[in-house]
């Protein structure tokens, strides 16, 4: 086997090996039925059982402040969630109002505007997304259905640390880069959704939790398969899950809780950006992109002294086995996503490799 | 490792063994990178690579007839598709009609009447769905966007054998349960679609053949995640694609190509088939439920002398290794499905244990 690399992909992502070496075996028989998981029947009481314990492992995950909440495996990702908001929970002349942080809020944004129920609460353009807005800003419109938010902005590094309360309109999030990197505390929100392909598992699955006084209010005239009242009805099951992703995001969130929980992966997410910040605060060859109160601890956004060097980078940290660190073109420079799975030591790999770098061009 | 079954489940359903072997080597360490296929990212070259090899791969499978079409892999399997036709190719006043042949041609029509956008064009219903219409009998009205039709009914077990041409309407296919089970000539659909797990790998994706002059004329003021435009336009990357399910169907694909392409797949079927109904037709013990005229190589339905017997049925080939066999509860009795990765060899032994069985109880 090839040796495994520091991998600070953006998504998809690391995943932990324990998980990986879990899920090999499962590819051709699982739990002993001599059938992959692949082969299973979505309506078998097997599938249902491996269902039934990626929603209660979650739930253990997420603890009682999520009870009121219903949890969806959707497909789709967080791209169908952009139009499936809108649709559900927003009317013609009571649009949703979106906070605007970077690119993945434009896209939820432009999708809503395309159904005529969109509208911009806040901006962060014009800084080039470096900034957030402070919790008290946020005041939501008379006439809205929602606002909306990204947790996580995976482009430009920033990341919320506390969200708004007392809003007038539901919050809706957008946690497709963070979600359960650290505690939650879900009565600030009326829905949160997340592609899987960050922290929790294997594209072409999205996770939403809905709280149930807001699904009781959603649009009764969409086709089912939008629907969120149709999804929660049939229990997850309203047409065939990606069964294998739900599986494998199952054995994920049960590393999450056997390594100790939301605590432990908030613990060691702000570890492991510390090392990286803390290397690029004390140089002046490196220079953060995100405004040092808004930093992400899932995206460390850094630029050098020039693209010649920056190119040199990529090249060099390549040969040393680090994959995945290239900025989005966006932005330029490099982008280290340090997810749930990685291990601290790939993160000190980096440190060392960025001041040994430091030493020889700087 | 346990037995491998019998397995004649419904879908998601059998895969080649060889494929699963393949996979299950990617799961930890694809390709020699030293990642699992599962952490690389979609824009990477080496996943560009295998989303290619995939498209090449079935574009070669469905030979020249194909070449007009565009190649879609999309998430939400069939289910979103009953949304996705008719928001993409009909309108308010301008409905698609729906030939209604079970009841995945139901649940398409009730979608598209959610949308304000379907109309019944012919229903077998009160003779219980076990025949089709011919040929013949379809006619397009003058007032609508496309005809649409499902290939091959699971659950009633009847299939087209040929398919109504020179319609005044494009003619919409859902191939779910029988594409690229025998050669298919492209010519005669506009669009085709067919979720991923039965003949063509995990569920989680659904494959979409739409001809280049019908996708120039599909609706625009759609949310780009619904938009057929919007896909094609960004190469079938316009949002993470679920790499896995891709990866897998890929290496299906190739397995079909290796095992001497949709001709072979077509003489398989046919075999697998007869080998069943040459049981069912020389018994009165067993009877088939769908008219001999149109029987599907795919699900072969057929009922005993009484439930009891049927339950007799269940649980002494259970005993003996076979899996999936239960009918679906609308139709009631057994249900062999059999799919292109089935193995005569496990069709034999089915066809032998519906002889002892008949021997035993009859």
């Amino acid at each position: 086997m090839a040796q495994r690399p520091h991998n600070f992909n953006a998504g998809p992502a690391i995943l932990p090996l324990e998980v990986l070496e879990e899920a090999r075996e499962a590819i051709v028989d699982t739990h002993g039925t001599g059938l992959s998981i692949l082969e299973w029947s979505h309506r078998s009481p097997e599938y249902g059982q491996v269902h039934e314990e990626a929603v209660t492992t979650l739930r253990e995950l997420l603890g009682p402040s999520a009870e009121g909440h219903e949890i969806l495996f959707l497909q789709g990702g967080a791209s169908l969630q952009f139009a499936q908001v809108p649709l559900n929970l927003a009317a013609a002349g009571r649009p949703g109002e979106y906070v605007v942080t970077g690119v993945w809020a434009e896209k939820a944004l432009a999708e809503a505007r395309r159904l005529g129920r969109g509208r911009e609460l806040w901006n962060g353009g014009g800084g080039g997304f470096s900034t957030l807005p402070a919790v008290e800003e946020i005041r939501a419109t008379e006439d809205c259905a929602y606002v909306h938010l990204t947790s996580n902005n995976t482009i430009f590094g920033t990341q919320w640390r506390d969200f708004p309360r007392n809003l007038s309109a539901p919050l809706v999030a957008d946690m497709s880069s963070d979600m359960l990197s650290r505690p939650l505390d879900l009565s600030a929100f009326r829905l949160i959704y997340a592609g899987a392909q960050k922290n929790l598992g294997p594209a072409g699955l999205a996770v939403v939790l809905i709280e149930k006084e807001v699904l009781d209010r959603c649009a009764t005239d969409l086709p089912n398969i939008l629907s969120y009242r149709a999804h929660a009805g049939a229990r997850g099951l309203y047409h065939t899950p990606p069964t294998f992703a739900v599986y494998l995001m199952g054995l994920v969130f049960r590393w999450m809780l056997d390594q100790g929980g939301l605590v432990e992966m908030g613990r060691r997410s702000e570890t492991r950006a510390s090392l990286l910040y803390e290397v690029i605060d004390a140089s002046d060859f490196y220079s953060g992109t995100a405004a040092p109160s808004v930093r992400s601890r899932m995206n460390v956004t850094f630029r050098l002294p020039s693209e010649e060097l920056e190119r040199l980078f990529l090249e060099e940290s390549a040969a040393e086995g680090f994959v995945g660190l290239k900025g989005h073109r966006l932005v330029g420079g490099l982008r280290a996503s340090i997810y749930n799975a990685m291990p601290e030591a790939s993160v000190r790999a980096l440190a060392d490799f960025m001041r040994a770098f430091e030493a020889r061009h700087g």
